[in-house]
This record gives C-alpha cells, structure tokens and sequence, in this order.
C-alpha cells in the first residue's frame, strides 16, 4: 500500500519506525468556496483517506502536517493539524508548512472559486432568475509544488485524482501534467459510492508503472 | 422560548407532557445541490437549532419526524430521522410526513439548484473558463405548506429566516410572503458567528407583535 511505498521510498529498510525525523505535508478533505457568507460550493470528499494516510505516516514516526478543509475526518492522532475553509488558504498554509520531505496531497480543491463572494447573503429577487456566479480557477497546489526548484521541492510529492471514467488514462495524463513522483487514482463514480465511503478501488501510477490496488 | 411558546399554543396548559401524542415535523440542516457527481452547493448550516427544537418537542411528548440534510447535528434523540440531501428531496419527505399538528421549517434550504447536474465529473477543459452552470429555483416547501388548505395545513407552522441585514425588516416581509404562522429570524452577519455557531440572536415575529429573543 502507499505506507509501504512511501516507507521503502525512504529507507529501503523497515525497522520499528522507518519515517522516524522525516517532515511529511498531508493535505485532506474538501475545500469550501463561499459564496456569500452562508452560501458555498463544496464536494463530498470525507478526508477518510487522507486522514488514514497521515496516522500511517505518525505511527512510523513521521512528522506530519495535515492541512485539511471542513470534513468529516479530519482530526489524525498524532499529526499537527492545521485547520484550512479555502483553496487559497489551503495553498497558503501548505506554503508555510514547507520544507518538507514529502507532500501528499490527499485534498479534494474546487477548481474554480467566486470571483467576488457577496459581502450579505444574496436574495431572491422575485425575478425568479439565479444570481449570476463568475468564477475563477483556483491555484493549482500540487503542480506548484511539484515543479519547485530542486532544494525547495519535496523529495516525493504524490497526487491524488479523484475519476469517474476512463481512470487510467485521466491519471496518467494528470501524472505527466502535474509534475508529481506518484498518483493514485480513484473511481468516484455514483455506482462506487467511493466518496464518503470506506472502500475505494485505487490505481498506482508512477513516470513507469501502473499498478491496480484494487 | 421557542418551545414554550408551542407548547403554549396547542395547551394553554402544562403539566409533564403538554404536547403528548401532537405530531410535529421538523425540517433542519443544509441542503446539499449538486453539480456533478462530487461537487455541490450547499451552506453552513450547523442542525444546531432545529436538533435543539426538535430534542425539546420530543421531551415533552410530541411525535417528531425530523426531515434533515447532511448536518453536523442531525440526531436528536427521540425523534423520527428521515435524512435527505437536496430540497427536492426535502420537499417529498414533508409531503409523505404529512398530516401533522404543526410543522416548524429550521432547516437552510438552497433557494436554487443545478438544472442539469453533469452525470459525470466536469474537468477543467484548459481554456481557464469555468464550466457554466444554470440555476432554477427550488421549490418554497415553507410556503407550500403555509398554503395547504385547512384540513391538510398544520395548525402551526412556523418559519426561520437567516438574514445578514435589516433583520426585522427582512423578517416581516417573509412572515407576509411565506404566509406562516410564526417566524423566527437568525442574525447570520458574518460577524455574527451564528452559522455554525451555539450562540444565536433571535426575533420572534407573528402577525402582531415582534418580540427579540436575545
């Protein structure tokens, strides 16, 4: 599993606590993307998986920061915990939590936020027409901090895409896109139940190999 | 408070259980729209209040059935749970509760949803532009209901409003516009801490009088 692998990435040993010193960045859960200030557009990403992935890595002695949105897991024994709402504050604190030895970035952000979320809570005004939403792309985290210089850059940054078809050809493209060492992938189509829920099918990607995890 | 006003209205009375064998349906909690097969809109509403409501209602004997969204607080003890994730299906849950003696409308249901949610999950296409999204509104179950004819109506129905502004103001108009008995208004100024928050400033509103509940 992805312990293991991170572990072996490492150490190529095993011993009671392999990732003993080393500082790993996990981030978790969904981002929230306000609207105004009641309103938001979010997913349903639980922080399950994230959140199981850093109590793996503090267990084996890691340092773990875990930056995480507003989800239902989102409290892993043993791992400092930084509380974020929004893409540009999870970029910001995943920025302040560098240097690090290796960055997985578990999150699920919205790819777009508000442009200008409204100051008061939007009305309905009779008309029976939505307000209008212009959107932005939100900054891409895990490109950034793939493609750091070397010396800035963890030495093992590992993505996570999130699919509902066509899982091994959207990842490996992301792979190459996003400049990361590893990506996992998930089938979150409506027939998985995979976000929320406990079981997920995952492929492993690296610059070579495919690997189903089943 | 709330629950002494109710029990008020249907007793003039107390004694240990003022509204033994009353049926109430209680709505709480956010809605959840979706966008595709992980993303939505939804809103910061915590459950608190409407759990608390609807706990109090069953302590005093009354058949509760508490129709909620995905919540932080979404089980009160004692009460029917009939957990639901948009308004559409909010709206088909009080309908199949019906008849009650009254039915009290705490939940924050999204004014609009996503005409057509995309079956699968939307990518970014590269151009920078966000997928477009059409919004048609959700149907008013508060209104519905405060419409029904007598016979079907509950003899009590009481609404909430969140506003950011002008809070008594804003609240009249509803309390005309949505044709309810009672309505109790929520100050969720983002300064407020409300939304999400255990402490709240509230204005009780019928057809006469305004009282502020602190």
């Amino acid at each position: 599993d992805i312990l293991a692998a991170i572990a072996d990435h490492f150490t190529h040993g095993s011993g009671p606590c392999p990732l003993e010193g080393r500082t790993v960045i996990v981030t978790s859960g969904p981002t929230r993307e306000p609207i105004d200030p009641v309103r938001y557009i979010s997913n349903a990403s639980s922080g399950r998986q994230g959140t199981a992935i850093a109590e793996a890595l503090a267990s084996q002695g890691a340092i773990v920061k875990f930056v995480t949105g507003p989800a239902e897991f989102s409290k892993p024994r043993g791992c400092e915990i930084i509380p974020v709402e929004t893409a540009l504050e999870m970029e910001a604190a995943v920025t302040a939590a560098l240097p690090a030895d290796a960055a997985i970035f578990a999150a699920a952000v919205a790819d777009w936020r508000i442009a200008q979320p409204a100051d008061a809570k939007l009305k309905k005004d009779g008309s029976g027409t939505a307000p209008a939403l212009d959107f932005i792309a939100n900054p891409d985290i895990l490109a950034s901090v793939a493609h750091l210089p070397a010396g800035e850059r963890p030495a093992l940054v590992i993505g996570f895409a999130a699919e509902t078809g066509n899982l091994e050809t959207h990842a490996r493209n992301k792979l190459a896109r996003k400049g990361c060492d590893w990506l996992l992938a998930n089938d979150v189509s409506p027939g998985s139940g995979v976000f929320g829920g406990a079981d997920t099918r995952i492929l492993f990607l690296d610059g070579t190999v495919t690997d189903d995890w089943g």
